[in-house]
């Protein structure tokens, strides 16, 4: 069929006469055709060979056949020159190795590997060992004196041509494979015998004949074709596709493939191969890190039979190859200007490179490796700035586990709800976890449940770390672990969490209350066993130079969201440059309070209602003034009462099961009585969408007294601190506006309260009064909303809720088909939509802006944290951003890297409207 | 203190001088200073009364203080010329009638009126009887011989002048009033004797003194300009602040006082009073229709204490003065050019017209007026469009009770919710409904419901009504009755429905399965017992003559909301030029289909769902060629699945405490096994926000293979029709689309399955893809979403939904307090929110276009048979709104009239965007 395609490809071909375009690029012996600025022609991998070859690495030679033949191979009209390129490139490529290809008995094996534009790993197809035939798998047997190795890469070969190429199911290769094993009675693959090899290559001949009709191509040429178009076929296969379409890459675009010349680490003591790093991608430490082995293949290094040897061990054995790679590496990290991440083999003594690429590292590292680069004059401190990527600074900030030598049990792996390391003994009820806590019975606690609650809270204060089996990233237990900085994994589905019974059922073992789990919330996973940590380190001096760099270069302000005084303090440890979003209900959560705030629900009445609130005003007083003194003259922006009032309430299916089993058991409890009295006002507030019912300001202008305790607190409380000698800065928040009726309604009550308690005390304070446009009638008529409101604070997680339609509670029914199908790009949750929610915040801005061109205008969704989403809060000229504590590192280099690309390219400008 | 306003002002006014505006307009005696234009200066009444003065009508004569004095007067400088006019208007007004104010033998008294440029019924202050004084009413007792009535409007007067001039509390003068009348032993007020009276004068003086520290002023003219101030700060009274901030009326308007001589009809048994129409406004037929009684006041013809006699008595009893009326009103009637409501008075014999404007009417006698003016050559055949509400014409559709000569006992009074009437015996459950209508052991049924669900529909068909104590006018009651023509009465909150016992509780009354009710749909009354109902007249020969000259007037077309063949062929009885929403959903709530559904549910694997659709797609198949048949060659546009899977379940909640029961009393129960299973896969589907979660597209791309049984069910059925020589317009509408990716998702399953069916069959049939735009981000993104989508429907309840954030099955909880503060003027789910939702509407319509030239583009919300939001959709340029059928008459007329009046007016260049 392959051949099919060829013929009938180059006849067509021959009609057109294409003289311009150079289809084969060659590479070896120090210079290359292309270079690693022709990713378009070349693809990323032929580019980077390119690269290297002229840069003088010792780079196994070979060519690259560049995109354009894949989309005229797409088009059905490959141009025959194409052929004859490679053909001449083969032939020099045979030359300079002194080899031919499959053939005499030194024979050429080459690789043939995919390459396109944008990185698309494990997407497409590769073949590996191509040459080999029934004489040439001979020789190889003989020059390598390694019979096994030769049979085994021979079999290897015809597997993968089979699948690749001649599109046999890899099932019947494997089927034969284990037959054999099983026959020979051995468990490892490297067990086989040549003559148990010789039996599968065999057996897989037959296979091919019986599957395709041919017998396995021997002429090495007519595989380097066939292997060629079967590349570019896999540049449309499913799963490519796919990944194209979710990450946004022209399927036009096509790839290259790459042909290069095979080198063996495996051919004798003289041969070896290994990994490494230019500096330490842990620490960041300069020192040349990393592991070898000798007469061995990549895949020996990675299988872990062996222990490889750490590289420095190479100098004894090897001094000239040593300092050869030595010499190498230290000359591309300052070629790419960054730590490289490389792979070597040595053949017969020679070293060659097979890839070198910017490392991966820590956030540790990224912030230590920027910061001696600068000082080695390699970099200046703006381009430091780019080189830790935002989230990483996370990496400071919380614990992580020490895995070096220990035994990992992963039990289960959910999402990343909240990073850093928790190690403790599981519970499964707030009420547990306190108590464990408050005797000390448990030395660190972690706190599994199906879903938190905001009734958890209490429990999840004493927790280390929160395991959820249900529940996304912006889930309660997700939302409110990542204000408080602690480990959380969230939506474990896996794991069964049987709270009745206390007990974790996960993989076939069951852990009781008690038992000491694992988890690691930077990965998600949840490990069996007590592991050891390693401390946060928010004051290590390398951050502080780092962060003393960053923050002159941003325009963006970063603010913190903190509901009480201790987390208000860490904030301005983190930086926070005031607090953007003070919600006021989880004061009402405490233990003291909850009471009241039922008594206050539950009244029928007014008179009840302002009872019950007169009992809370000077709590939440005493809040204020806490949060006040901690902030000094910094902003603080509270919001008034938001969520639905049953939240305060037992649940109502809790209660309907209590009832209808008393109903069963007990029909004359006395209990019965005050429990139906207790439904009956659970069932009045009960809502079919409380996202969309009685809250935010809604509940403030149906209870305007809830509104009038709460400004009232606010104002006492900085009238008591100016009182003092303090500079409190107020900014109250209307949440849930969706009209400038509704925010005229909840403006005249804060001033007229305000005007109460100032000739009450005989004191003035300066405070604006605002709201959060967290619903898109709010940024659509934004312009009248401005006419009342002096600030604007865009409440993202609704305001995605509604723009999109679509509850944050629930999007983990369909999220994982959006995410596979490429319908989301991100959660919407996590990264603020641009298109559609931006769109929104832009044009809100300048309508409010329009009208009143001093508003001042943030950010205080779960966005406000996410890296992206500040850039794009950059963009559109927001005032600042407010996230909770533990993203501010990242908040403030993610602004700080806005400015510096604007800098670069100039303003956008695009503002989100069309 | 009015007179030390008065001093005030009048001195600053001093200081300035005004000359040219005239403060004072005089009427009476067949001519008036001003006329019915010049309503900006004289207020809507005053201008009323100019009117008709220059028309000749007998109006007792007086003069209006213009609305520029209100607004000096606001302004704390009321110009000193005011006073000088208003002196001379009395003047002259005194010499027309020969009497004075307050003093001689026939005193004159005043009436002092409020009036503003727009009505603002009893939003401000009016003083009866003024001129009266203590020598005056002993003048009134002599010359009326009635010295009840004389003592009476004295002390009528004080009560007041010392409400509204005085500001003192009305109930303390009740109290008085009180007091007197159970010294005296009487039921009602007008047993008191004269000597009752003056002893309650003389109390109502003494609590004047004491509040005031001064005596009831004796002096009339004082009286007079005290009464003009008061009803000068009634402007800014907080119920008429509220009332123009609702109705969108400026507040620097201001009101005019309009000083009218009072006319008494009691003063003998040659006065009386009365109320008339010039046609009947409740047929139409063009005949005189009114009501009077001798020696009376109007408050007497509506206490009810005499019964009034027709007017027809009046030509035997006065000939002159009912020869006079009748010429009166019928030269008013040509005048405007419409029918009149008027009110008249007799004074010894003479006639005086206290009020004439146009009269309200039914939708019936509407239509039968202005058919019978534009044969009358009164108006044109364009005018008479105008003369009927289009919501009226839903009278012609629907049974009305007879009421005349009925008891009509008012048990409560909810939401108007589906007009019309239903009388029937009642029941609790749809499965009684079910029952009792089908061994006809109930005549007609009224199904009485807390709240009804989709489970609920068999019962609904069957029911001639239905009455819930819970839920809004778009809840599901609403929706489901208005599409079925229904009466329905919903969130009668009075009404307790006990559904366990079979009990309605309503004003301490208990009603029990079979019981009669009657429901008026129209008022929203529920009222005891059986009345009778006259039926709907859908064809009755001048509607069909009124549509007919409404259809070819409008450019909007109007199709129906229908899911089963018997609504579609009403809906083409109604005018339908389509299907704009078949709900594919509802197919599946009938008892032969609900179980495949379930069990479609709760497979969980892909295998045995598509077992169970399988089961379901003759079914749907089988609805769609009755669909197809039904609608001939007009377009049919269907909707694939939309609402929650869960919806098609067993409540959560009644699982669980079928569970808990069983639990309690039959653990062993093999039920409970099966009830937790079912229970499980409930858990697993229920959600928070069930309106943002797991829905329509969603579950298409979750589960393909729904949207795949579908689309063959569609197709399948239009082939098959079309192989009968039919020739179906089939359009598939993908539901809930929020993102461009959404909609090639499912675009691509479409298109897939329809090459399918065409190659199965051997037969096309054309169609098209389209989507409801019902997400804001939708709205934002149109643009994109053009690109596959060839027609738009926007779908307005889920819109204004998410653009508001209010789920309308919650929003009964605030929405009261909303209305009540004027934050909302119309419940956003009944008329569209133009400013916002609107505004997503109108561009994103102009987005769509503006990729895709051609889009269709229509409304398929409960909002596309309101009347404004017709309006609306013609002025923005849609093709089409689809409504219930029986809001259809009120569509084309809404329709009609929008085309018209952008004839007159000019298009509105608004596109809703800004």
């Amino acid at each position: 069929m392959t051949q099919g395609v060829l013929e009938q490809t180059s006849a067509e071909a021959a009609g057109e006469t294409s003289t311009s375009t150079k289809y084969v690029y060659f590479f070896g012996g120090g210079q290359a055709d292309g270079n690693g600025k022709m990713k378009d022609v070349l693809g990323g991998k032929g580019a980077g060979l390119a690269e290297m070859t002229n840069a003088g690495l010792p780079v196994p030679p070979g060519f690259t056949i560049q995109t354009e033949a894949c989309r005229e191979y797409m088009r059905g009209k490959l141009n025959s020159r194409i052929d004859k390129e490679m053909r001449e490139a083969l032939k020099r490529l045979e030359e300079m190795q002194g080899q031919k290809l499959g053939a005499g008995d030194n024979p050429l094996l080459v690789s043939v590997r995919s390459g396109a534009k944008f990185s698309m790993p494990g997407m497409m197809d590769t073949i590996l060992n191509l040459g080999l035939n029934d004489k040439a798998v001979e020789a190889l047997a003989k020059r390598s004196q390694n019979p096994r190795f030769a049979y085994d890469s021979y079999r290897r070969l015809i597997q993968m041509f089979g699948d690749v190429v001649l599109d046999i199911p890899k099932k019947k290769f494997e089927h034969i494979f284990d037959g054999v094993k099983h026959r020979e009675k051995v468990k490892f693959d490297y067990e086989l015998t040549p003559e148990a090899l010789k039996d599968i290559i065999a057996e897989y001949k037959k296979l091919v004949k019986k599957e395709t009709g041919k017998d396995f191509p021997q002429n090495p040429m007519e595989q380097l074709v066939a292997a060629r178009d079967a590349v570019f076929r896999s540049w449309n296969n499913d799963r490519a596709k796919t990944y194209r379409r979710i990450n946004h890459i022209d399927d036009w675009l096509g790839t290259a493939v790459n042909v290069q010349a095979m080198v063996f680490g495996n051919l004798g003591e003289n041969s070896g191969t290994g990994v490494g790093f230019t500096r330490n991608p842990a620490t960041g430490e300069h020192t040349f890190f990393g592991e070898y082995l000798m007469n061995a293949q990549g895949e020996d290094v990675v299988s872990g039979v062996r222990t490889p040897m750490p590289i420095s061990e190479l100098e004894k054995a090897m001094p000239q190859v040593y300092d050869h790679l030595k010499t190498i590496t230290w000359k591309m990290e300052k070629h790419y200007r960054d730590m490289q991440d490389f792979e070597f083999t040595i053949q017969d003594g020679k070293l060659y490179m097979l890839q070198t690429r910017n490392g991966k590292r820590t956030g540790l590292a990224a912030v230590r490796v920027a910061i001696d680069m600068v000082r080695e004059g390699l970099i200046t401190q703006e381009e430091a700035i780019f080189r830790v990527e935002p989230n990483q600074l996370y990496d400071f900030l919380v614990p992580r586990l020490v895995e070096k030598g220990e035994k990992i049990e992963v039990l289960a792996t959910g999402l990343p709800a909240s990073p850093g390391a928790a190690v403790g003994q599981i519970v499964f009820t707030a009420e547990d976890a306190v108590k464990h806590h408050a005797n000390k019975s448990y030395k660190s606690i972690i706190l599994v449940r199906g879903e938190t609650t905001p009734e958890d809270i209490a429990g999840m204060e004493v927790a280390d770390g929160i395991l959820t089996s249900r529940g996304g990233m912006t889930s309660h237990a997700a939302v409110v672990t990542r204000g408080m900085g602690k480990c959380c994994v969230a939506g474990a589905g896996d794991c069964t969490v049987d709270e009745a019974k206390r007990e974790l059922r996960v993989k076939g073992k069951t852990f009781k209350q008690g038992d000491w789990i694992s988890l690691d919330g930077t990965t998600g996973r949840v490990i069996a066993g007590q592991l050891k940590t390693l401390p946060a380190q928010p004051d290590d001096p390398e951050l502080v130079k780092f962060m003393s760099w960053v923050d002159p270069v941003r325009r963006l302000r970063v603010r913190a969201n903190a509901d009480i005084p201790r987390d208000a303090k860490q904030a301005r440890a983190f930086g926070a440059e005031g607090i953007g979003l003070c919600r006021t209900e989880h004061m009402f959560f405490a233990e003291d309070r909850i009471e009241h705030m039922r008594a206050m629900i539950l009244a029928d009445n007014e008179k009840d209602r302002r009872a019950a609130l007169k009992k809370l005003l000077p709590m939440q007083r005493a809040d204020f003034v806490g949060l006040f003194k901690a902030m000094e003259s910094l902003p603080v922006t509270i919001r008034l009462l938001d969520p639905p009032l049953h939240e305060f309430l037992p649940k109502r299916e809790d209660l309907l099961v209590q009832i209808a089993t008393l109903e069963a058991t007990k029909p004359k409890s006395p209990k019965l009585k005050e429990l139906r009295s207790l439904l009956k006002r659970v069932e009045e507030l009960h809502e079919m969408n409380p996202m969309l019912g009685l809250r935010g300001c809604r509940l403030g202008i149906t209870f305007p007294e809830i509104t009038e305790m709460q400004v009232r607190a606010i104002l006492e409380a900085a009238v008591a601190v100016k009182a003092k000698g303090g500079n409190p800065h107020v900014e109250i928040m209307i949440p849930l506006i969706g009209s400038i009726e509704e925010m005229r309604n909840q403006t005249a009550i804060v001033r007229r309260i305000a005007d109460e308690v100032f000739a009450q005390k005989g004191a003035k304070v300066d405070y604006m009064v605002g709201t959060m446009i967290e619903l898109p009638r709010a940024a659509l008529t934004a312009d009248q909303i401005a006419e009342e409101a002096e600030f604007f604070s865009f409440g993202t997680n609704d305001l995605t809720q509604t723009t999109f339609g679509i509850s944050r509670d629930d999007i983990n029914n369909f999220l994982p088909a959006y995410l596979k199908y490429g319908i989301f790009k991100h959660d919407p949750f996590a990264t603020l939509d641009q298109a559609g929610v931006g769109q929104l915040v832009g044009s809100a801005t300048a309508r409010g802006r329009n009208t009143r061109p001093t508003l001042k205008v943030g950010i205080c969704g779960e966005h406000g944290g996410d890296p992206e989403s500040v850039k794009f809060c950059h963009k559109i000229g927001l005032n600042y951003v407010s996230c909770s504590p533990f993203r501010l590192l990242t908040a403030r280099l993610a602004a700080a890297q806005a400015a510096l690309q604007e800098k670069q390219t100039g303003p956008d400008l695009h503002t989100g409207a069309k």
